[in-house]
């Protein structure tokens, strides 16, 4: 048997043992549905409120303002479309970047085809969004910004609480979609002037088919998942309670690791990042200091991503080229694009994501792994020029 | 300790042992992102890929046309966003009916403020739509016809072949949301002449947070959740992996139990109706045959409903009056309304829906204390007529 090394959790992360310990009691013992009036259904309340409660605290939010969904694609579109269809008569503009997830920019041009415009930013060769762009792009038409708060692909931070500053003072609802983010850098939606967050279970030891979105409460939104008008109206759907009550636990755990965590991901991810940069033609992408803990994100020259992906996970190693939901796109990754690489170095990538139980072996075997990877690959290509 | 004896079927019910254990796997050992072309990857998807095969088997489809989705909210929701959006420029008109689940009526409001039109049908007295009313409201601008299978409140079951027999004549789309019938009465897409059809799997013992949408290989949908384009561009958003495995095992189950638990459940439902048709001024509500097995449902002159039910939650005997989903409301029942009771009567009424695990014991202790309660009710109201 092969070892089996996981690098690759921003893709998804493995359910935490005390997240599926929480979970447990509320599938087959406390299974009521949190609508019901009677005993079942008010212990499956009690339930929810308490996880409602103990997620807000941990960003500085009410408990009212947040709502549970089913995971950060359904949030994004929440925020998008639910502002946007909710403000359309003060205006039908929206700001966004190009280097947001395919969640954030799907609706965007869904709503394009439906009277809304939408500014695209730019960002730098590091996938910094300039907050003095999303200022100029603003016109009186703008009804929201919508600027993510850690890159999926190249975990690239960005400068939030500037962008936020810029939108409150225009009065804009500013949305982030911190699913990167989340249970990893510190958020405090007051201090970091966001009206609006998006987070996952999954990528922070939770189950999947959870998430939430956050909703200041002077935010005027509508629903659009529409039903029973469960989550205070803005989201009907019977409870996953389950589900909900192990994201609580994963937060909870995430929060209580996150300075240790960060500092360890970080050591490991800098040793990482200084292994793969010697080899020839290894280019770090995004920036090396202002990037989320576990990312290390590379491009090689004359390097095709996904044969290294595939012999890397011959050798029981996980990666992946770019992100996870577009693995199976040919298109360069839309976020390489964005930051000036060229389509043959965009097909050159490779992400390597940090986890909670990834060790310094994992990055020297991976390293080492990886070397040996790109030299073989190289002999065999008819453009070797190395 | 009080007895706890659940009556609340419709409402959830709790995961069964075997689904949990099918769903285990998935959480912390087999967790890859089924979009993930890495080995933990390729076995999520490996699993998905079974599970959507054994889910299409059950119903008579084909695998792509089972989209898995978040619950029956989110099922409804597309069938009926994602047919008008995709099919507006063949018309604008939706046919549904008045005693239709908040998952296809809201949708269907949302949509007549958004340039649609629906014509809401009438049911007779025991909540059966007439499929000449269907055939007599299309229009050359109808796209769509929505019926449900089962409803939700008294359980009545309609013609749901012949409603589709008329739609497929005239070339137009039909969904019927099987939320409450799936997993309990037999279904074969093709035969009933169905295009779409929701499923819910927290209603037979699977996890809550997960649902299905069978989609015709013909129909013209749209994505109504936006993103990465997973199952086949339908439904964006990472796979809750886990939640389908739980859901496939609590349908290979229901299946494999129908016809004896169908006669089981059929036989207690004729008993507790019996029983409670002795109470002066108890009424059942629905068709005495063509209902739900484990459906009984009533009103009672001269009651509040919601008084009898948490005298019942403190006998701890968990029933409903109307649906969870709208427990919270003053209104009366839209279901009771539309067959005709009036305010008073349907503010009377009292939901009993059986389950597996149902005895003959629960019925006999439920009718038993739901007449005490009645009695006393009585005996304190100013209004008592008894």
């Amino acid at each position: 048997m092969t070892k089996r090394i996981y690098l690759d959790h921003a893709a998804t992360t493995a359910v935490a043992p005390e997240a599926l310990e929480a979970m447990k009691p509320y599938f087959s013992e406390k299974f009521g549905n949190a609508s019901s009036l009677h005993e079942f259904g008010q212990e499956a309340k009690t339930a929810l409120e308490n996880a409602r409660n103990s997620v807000a605290k941990s960003i500085g939010a009410r408990p009212a303002e947040i709502i549970f969904t089913s995971g950060g694609t359904e949030s994004d579109n929440l925020a998008i479309k639910g502002v946007a269809f909710a403000n359309k008569s003060r205006g039908n503009h929206i700001i966004t970047s190009k280097i947001e997830h395919p969640a954030i920019l799907e609706p965007c041009r869904w709503l394009e085809k439906n009277g809304f415009k939408v500014t695209y930013l730019g960002v730098d060769a590091e996938g910094f969004v300039n907050p003095a762009d999303v200022e100029k792009a603003i016109t009186k038409e703008t009804i929201l910004v919508s600027i993510m708060h850690a890159n999926n692909e190249i975990g690239t931070i960005q400068n939030i609480e500037e962008i936020g500053r810029i939108c409150r003072k225009r009065r804009i609802y500013f949305h982030t979609d911190a699913v990167q983010s989340f249970g990893k850098l510190s958020i405090d939606v007051r201090k970091m002037n966001i009206d609006l967050l998006s987070a996952s279970s999954h990528k922070i030891y939770g189950p999947k088919g959870v998430g939430l979105l956050y909703v200041g409460q002077d935010v005027k939104i509508e629903q659009v998942q529409h039903g029973g008008g469960h989550e205070h109206g803005l989201r009907s759907g019977t409870e996953n309670v389950a589900g909900i009550m192990g994201f609580t636990k994963a937060i909870e755990l995430a929060n209580k690791n996150m300075k240790s965590e960060n500092e360890r991901e970080t050591k490991l991810r800098k040793k990482i990042i200084n292994e793969i940069l010697q080899i020839k033609g290894a280019h770090l992408t995004g920036n090396p200091e202002k990037r989320l803990p576990g990312n290390a994100s590379f491009y090689f020259e004359g390097i095709e991503g996904e044969s290294l992906l595939i012999r890397l996970s011959e050798k029981g190693i996980a990666v992946s080229t770019g992100s996870a939901c577009s693995s199976h796109s040919l298109e360069p990754s839309h976020v390489l694009s964005a930051i000036g690489l060229k389509p043959e170095q965009a097909h050159g990538s490779l992400r390597i994501t940090l986890g909670k139980d990834t060790t310094e072996q994992d990055m020297d075997y991976a390293a080492e792994q990886i070397k040996n990877i790109i030299n073989s690959l190289r002999k065999i290509s008819p453009f070797n020029k190395w």
